[in-house]
């Protein structure tokens, strides 16, 4: 039985646009657009508890911090808390000159009295009026024909220019949207806008800006770039208006409607930090703005301490940030395939001996982390779905641990053996213990007692190391003794004076660990018994020797 | 200053295709695709506690349930606990006849024969192999050329193909993946795809599935989809060839990429409930499924109760999901704005009028909730930002108070004022008693101490009720008297007779609420003063006749 969700003709595609010789899907980003953030009121008005005016105060700081140049700040005729807020913008002088400052009104004269007023000592602001234009809205909302609709806008505008003196004119700026533009009829929201620019005026000088938001995301993003390239072809004067895209993420494709809408000619983007917004949410500015970033455009917006900004942002708004959002996301920056970590481990070595600029290119990891603040440490995590090479890198990062890498199946081996029984993630910790009580404490049949070397001088191209040593196998005690071409050979050599399985050493490695007085050695040995079978051991001591020797203990000590 | 994060070179677009005569920007969807749930394997692999075996299980009769009909497993060969997985899938019948489950492997002989020992008893599977393409994964990870890079992609189909009976050649088919496809050349990855399809054979009967992940999303979706024209063009047999999509999330594009995917041809889709995946995710099913559905195409999977599917999804995972996550996310059917709670209000009022099944087009709603299980009750939400009509429709839809539309504008206010001070949104019971205090208990200069009506019978065209009431003004009793055309006439006429404000009473509702014994009567009366002032008040009473008398008493009571 096949399942389904027949809509049953309940449903319908929308805003389907007829663009013959469509340009935009041949088009790239070059540079950034002019960023409006709507944090302070779209934003604040979809959260379960809007912010108190100190917060708005310190999110309007951080905003300009981060180089936004265009923030709606409220709705100032609105409510008290909003009118107020903008008057301790002014009067505290929180605005910087570069810095233009939008409010959001309905054209009635009241309100645009009032919304005027809150303006008072205000260099230059930024007048958003709208109505809305969808069938759905003339028909329910409003009642009303698309005749009329029209003239609610054009009104609207008059109304602006009748409480506005000459001196207002110059600092103030139209912005005109038509909401619901998704939902509307192409060629009745460029008729609509083209009223609106014609009532207000437009000039080089004094570009009226058009937004054209998908107020409901309701079509794939190639049908809002359609939408914005047949809008920037069908208005008159193109050359002096800026066209705004404000996009919410109903379908979950905020990002890419904004982003085909800047291939289609859009200048401006109007979202908000981490897509906060009504429902699904308003555009993720830092989402858009780290995409260009990672195409090496500068998205003249500074988020280098990406962590910082999710803090405040957490604080400000009491929204959390998803694990997995990008860039920010707790979960962004880790890997827990063991082939990813095995491809970033290599990816992040070779970069190592590059110039710090070389084109980034470590896999699965779409940029450099610390260019935002965040860190390498963090990278890999391990479950019982990683690899060896995971584990292997938490304990060079972590530990200074580095395991030759013919002994990284064996490690592989223990983590996911462990993973797998606690079916939880291993911390790092976790994986060094193991480590530590698998190989550097391995338990068995043998065990030194009591041990002694000697050099001896002089004697080139023969064995030069005699180790003389008492050793307990299974509970009995054995004096041995050798002489080797080494005190690890020498060591070795003396073990076939006892009843263990004969061995050869077949890999050795060592290191030292630590600075100081406290550096140590840690010595990696593999060994091959005549039955074929291998197993790796590892020592650490101050003495390099010594832990050369505690190697071959512990790699006998795995034959169970 | 301008805030700025100069990328110096370290960053390049990557990806471009020159696709002069691309036809996927006209195209629609207009069918759903084959779905491929990787939950099991690529979700699983990314949790910070993967799943247990038990877990998995209920996970995977959750999406047979919801209607996938392939369904990757795991990678039985890389672990015991993914080995065990499939074989109690199939000895415990979990996998009904029309699902095809699909496992992952390395090409290597021991790991292929492992995973066909563990697909023992299987009626049909897909073996999904793949190795990396891209310049960064060929360079770092496994420093091969091209062509070798090649060679281990042909090696591995012949490796496989060595491991099969003729029998099993019958019941497997092949999935390949060029993975880091996004980072591949394109026409590399069409080379190394032809080859693969070469050594494994295709026909009408056995198609072979390539499978072109963008493994870290590294462009623009436009870019992908031209990818996918581009692969589906150059593919030879292409009739033969199921293309699949596999997205990741990196970008934040990955539904749109998948959407625009489907555009240029592509015919299947990998991904995972809720987007779980690596990083930043897999693609999210749910989400470009509902996508579909929203534009009147059944997706072939059932997410009528997309509640439980992600209650369950949760307990699964231990993963969260975002309040704002399209569809499922707590705060997708809510509207904190007061003009988008009108809208509402008002569309959802016009589909009372209509047929079931009309075309949805309800403003700020995508999808009618009920279609997947989720409520109207939860739609409007209150907080300092909301408007009137929000409140009135909590009132109406939960307590059955049915203020008239006059009256909106002063509970709004109440509200704002309310909220505003709380600085937190309110809930139902809170805007309840707000309404309560506010008006149906309101205190103040005037109440009734003792009532009595008469009505006179009979005497058609003239006054016929008379009203005789003990009343408390400013803590001093009157006895009043009057006879009207109807219980409120004669009491207002009554009041006349003490020195309260002289009013006449300009608006009067009333209506029934609750029902057999638990039925009263709420009435709304509008007072006008002589100094112009309105007020409104409201009563509620067993006594229809008492209830408007309590409103006129509510009325006088808000003149402070």
């Amino acid at each position: 039985m096949n399942a389904s969700m027949n809509p049953n003709g309940k449903y319908a595609r929308v805003g389907d646009i007829e663009l013959p010789n469509r340009k935009w899907p041949s088009n790239k980003i070059t540079k950034a657009p002019v960023w409006c953030s709507v944090d302070l009121r779209d934003g604040n008005q979809a959260l379960v508890n809007p912010m108190g005016i100190d917060t708005k105060l310190a999110f309007f700081d951080l905003l300009v911090k981060l180089g936004f140049k265009e923030i709606e700040v409220g709705f100032p005729a609105s409510s008290d808390t909003e009118y107020e807020f903008i008057r301790r913008l002014i009067e505290e002088n929180h605005i910087p000159d570069d810095v233009t400052i939008q409010v959001l009104c309905q054209a009635r004269e009241a309100l645009v009295k009032k919304t005027m007023e809150s303006l008072k000592g205000c260099k230059q602001a930024i007048f958003h009026i709208y109505n809305s234009t969808s069938p759905a809205q003339r028909k329910y909302t409003f009642n009303k024909s698309k005749e009329e609709i029209k003239q609610i806008a054009v009104d609207g505008v008059k109304c602006i220019k009748s409480c506005l003196s000459d001196e207002d004119r110059k600092r103030i700026r139209l912005e005109y949207s038509p909401e619901s533009f998704s939902h509307t009829e192409i060629d009745y929201a460029v008729e609509v806008c083209e009223a609106v620019k014609n009532e207000w005026g437009c000039s080089a000088d004094n570009k009226i800006i058009m937004n054209l938001p998908t107020t409901v995301e309701c079509y794939t993003p190639n049908v809002y770039a359609d939408a914005i390239e047949y809008f920037a072809e069908h208005i008159s004067d193109r050359q002096n208006i800026i066209i705004s895209t404000h996009c919410h993420n109903d379908r979950g494709t905020g990002v890419a409607s904004c982003e085909l809408a800047l291939l289609a000619g859009a200048d401006r983007v109007e979202g908000c930090l981490f897509g906060n917004g009504e429902r699904t949410g308003n555009l993720d500015i830092v989402n858009v703005a780290l995409n260009m970033y990672s195409q090496g455009i500068d998205p003249q917006l500074d988020f280098h301490d990406i962590q910082s900004v999710g803090e405040l942002y957490t604080k400000f708004t009491e929204m959390e940030i998803n694990p997995r959002t990008p860039y920010v996301g707790e979960l962004v920056f880790t890997a827990f395939s063991g082939s990813h970590q095995d491809a970033i481990r290599k990816g992040m070595a070779a970069r190592t001996k590059m110039p710090k600029n070389a084109l980034w290119d470590v896999p699965y990891i779409l940029i450099d982390p610390h260019d935002i603040g965040r860190q390498y440490e963090g990278i890999i995590r391990i479950n019982s779905q990683s690899g060896k090479g995971g584990a292997a890198y938490i304990l060079e990062q972590e530990y200074g641990i580095c395991l030759p890498k013919a002994m990284h199946p064996a490690l592989g081996e223990l983590i996911k053996k462990a993973a797998d029984e606690s079916q939880r993630e291993l911390d790092k910790s976790e994986i060094y213990n193991l480590f530590v009580k698998h190989w550097l404490e391995a338990k068995g049949n043998l065990s030194i007692v009591d041990l002694a070397e000697t050099h001896l001088e002089g004697k080139e191209n023969s064995e030069s190391t005699s180790c003389r040593a008492v050793v307990e196998w299974k509970g009995k005690r054995y004096s041995i003794g050798k002489t080797g071409n080494g005190p690890l050979d020498a060591f070795a050599g003396a073990l076939s004076e006892i009843p263990a399985p004969k061995f050869s050493i077949t890999a050795f490695h060592e290191h030292s660990i630590g600075t100081g007085n406290d550096t140590s050695a840690v010595a990696y040995v593999q060994i091959t018994c005549e039955d074929g079978n291998q197993y790796w051991g590892a020592g650490k001591s101050t003495n390099v020797g010594r832990a050369g020797v505690d190697a071959v203990v512990s790699a006998l000590n795995q034959i169970k």
